[in-house]
């Protein structure tokens, strides 16, 4: 049996009721959603307008309608980024970035002319409210940063930052990538202007599923044009919501999961399933900590972080640790460089990469354990 | 029990190994693929691998490494349109093109001064290779056509249309929304540059699945940048296929069910399909013709067409039969625009919109005499 450590990639296993949900969707109701008026296609719309609702419960979002679906979190995060930002721009975002943050600013900064800066996070990957305070130009328009970086599980002060944002009249986008559905999130109270989050992740559902909250006073350019069952004869994509946002057929089947997923969220608590995500951290960093060679990286023990473990073992590259783990112990986590580049140089973890634990809600103190054993033997063989 | 008649908006039901293959997928191996050097990971990236494969297969495309995955059509149709148009070029479409390739032409048209011209189709929605070589200029850098109209299921020319394209050093794409799975599609031998199609459609995959072929002579600008699990250090979006096109977290789940779909349609061929649709098709029309006051659309009845019927009844708005047809005998059919106002003008059914009945390949003699009995207790009652 595998031992799953690689949670922050994709949640696996989800709750039975996903699975049962999506097949539910795709035999007895699988139509097109808006598409039609017959009663199948009606049912379709109603998993949709269920799922924004509670993924609005769960973020504290007051209309649904400003939450639109999307393939993926990169989805959403290129639809806000290239929606927003205009010729001549400036924007802020954190050297913590992902790949989905950094290149579709580094693209527009190289086709239409918009600024960028970096903050530079300190080498847990932690950001300063006072840097982005000081890194805001006459020209700032947005300021992009996680809620927690995939690498090192660090928690940045979001609040802050919106606060700071709000006040100097600045657009907050936050990648929740690493928190939807761990951390606790409220878009009014931490200032949050767009919250892009994944639905395979913590929200627990499958693969293909997404979205991206939009504050209602912010318009974005669609990045797709297309059908969207309203307005049907007008040239233009139409200006309501989610529909502007929503081109061509939604994935039903997909959000169906979606949304049994965040029923079990709901259910259990964010706070009660970070606080069991935690210990089990707790319980990786203290095991792995005793072992000699091992080097930790992000906020040390005892700290506040999401579920992610990083560490390399002295002179080894990660890919051959994450290699060993996974052939000789059946156990899955990921190595290399995740997709963050300028994390790993925070960090100090270019040459290498990092090996990456990330627990889960139904991963056990058992298989911890195991990997920690494991991470012992590799090195005694060394 | 339904009837369901609206496959041309999503096929229902789908074979029972489509939903066996997501639940594998999500239950048992549904970690993230190329993202992790683990087993899970690897298996997960096998399907997406075996499901390019399979498309290569039904398509007869040489590289499977040049279909991409994308959400839906739309997705696919903006990737290769805004991905390859640029300012100053002129775009040649049909008038009976969906709004996801209308839209994004005139987004290009209105932000970047892109020319677009419309050839207009004959009442069936035909357009002729000759009208496309007459509309050719000398900036033209593409022709857009669907293979089907999804309102008139007229089948368009696209071999001749691509000889034309390839002559005059015009590129082509061709949205296969109506025809992936139903009718024979080959890229070469019908001079296809690029292939948009979705997976929920004929191809019998669930909602989320979609993708585009693009010949590797040419180079798109991603519209999403972000991971892609490979050359993760680099600034750029990486240039090799698929991951150039792929950004962020796929679809696996979906895309297991949409290999689950191809299998059983390289099964049973395509010519197979096509021809019981067909058959289908033409018992719709020969019985709906004989009732007084239909008007039927598109080809007549002996033409070859994709499982399109589409009808009005004299003076009455498409929206009441079809919610008659749902409320009164459970049949899903569909009505309204379709999201091509154009080919409403082009058939003359603008003021009324058409009711669309779209038999599917599961769809029985039955089903299709009950559709027939039911239009004929609504005229009579009226």
């Amino acid at each position: 049996m595998v031992i799953y450590l690689d949670n922050a990639a994709t949640t696996w296993p989800k709750p039975p009721e996903v699975g049962e949900a999506m097949l539910e969707c795709l035999n007895i109701y699988g139509a097109n959603p808006g598409r039609g008026g017959h009663k199948m296609s009606v049912q379709a719309s109603r998993v949709l307008f269920e799922a924004r609702v509670n993924i609005s419960k769960l973020f504290h979002i007051k209309n649904p309608n400003d939450i639109s679906f999307t393939l993926n979190t990169t989805h959403a995060l290129n639809l806000a980024i290239k929606g927003f930002v205009r010729p001549g721009d400036h924007v802020i975002l954190t050297s913590v970035e992902h790949n989905s943050v950094r290149r579709p600013l580094e693209y527009l900064k190289r086709t239409q002319g918009v600024a960028v800066t970096y903050i530079e996070g300190d080498r847990q990957g932690y950001v300063t409210p006072k840097q982005v305070d000081e890194a805001i130009q006459s020209n700032t328009s947005l300021v992009v940063v996680n809620h927690s970086s995939n690498l090192l599980g660090t928690i940045l002060p979001v609040a802050e930052i919106g606060e700071i944002c709000r006040r100097r009249g600045v657009k907050l986008l936050v990648d929740a990538a690493q928190t939807a559905g761990t951390i606790p999130i409220h878009v009014e109270d931490m200032s949050i202007d767009m919250l892009a989050f994944p639905g395979h992740k913590g929200l627990l559902g499958p693969t293909g599923t997404g979205g991206l909250y939009v504050h209602p006073s912010i318009d974005l350019e669609p990045i797709l044009h297309g059908g969207t069952g309203s307005q049907s004869e007008a040239i233009d994509q139409p200006d309501v919501r989610p529909d502007r946002y929503e081109s061509g057929t939604q994935n039903t089947v997909g959000i169906a999961g979606l949304n049994a997923g965040l029923k079990f969220i709901l259910n259990e608590g964010v706070k009660n399933i970070h606080n069991k995500e935690w210990m089990l951290t707790q319980r990786i960093m203290e095991g792995l900590s005793r072992i000699e060679g091992v080097e930790l990286f992000g906020p040390p023990i005892g700290e506040n972080k999401t579920a992610i473990v990083s560490f390399n073992l002295q002179g080894m590259d990660s890919a051959e640790v994450a290699y060993i783990l996974d052939q000789h112990y059946d156990i899955a986590v990921r190595a290399g460089h995740h997709c963050t580049p300028l994390a790993h140089e925070t960090a100090g973890t270019i040459r290498y990469g990092a090996v990456r634990v990330s627990p889960g809600y139904y991963t056990t103190e058992q298989e911890v354990d195991a990997l920690i054993s494991a991470v012992q033997e590799i090195v005694q063989h060394l």
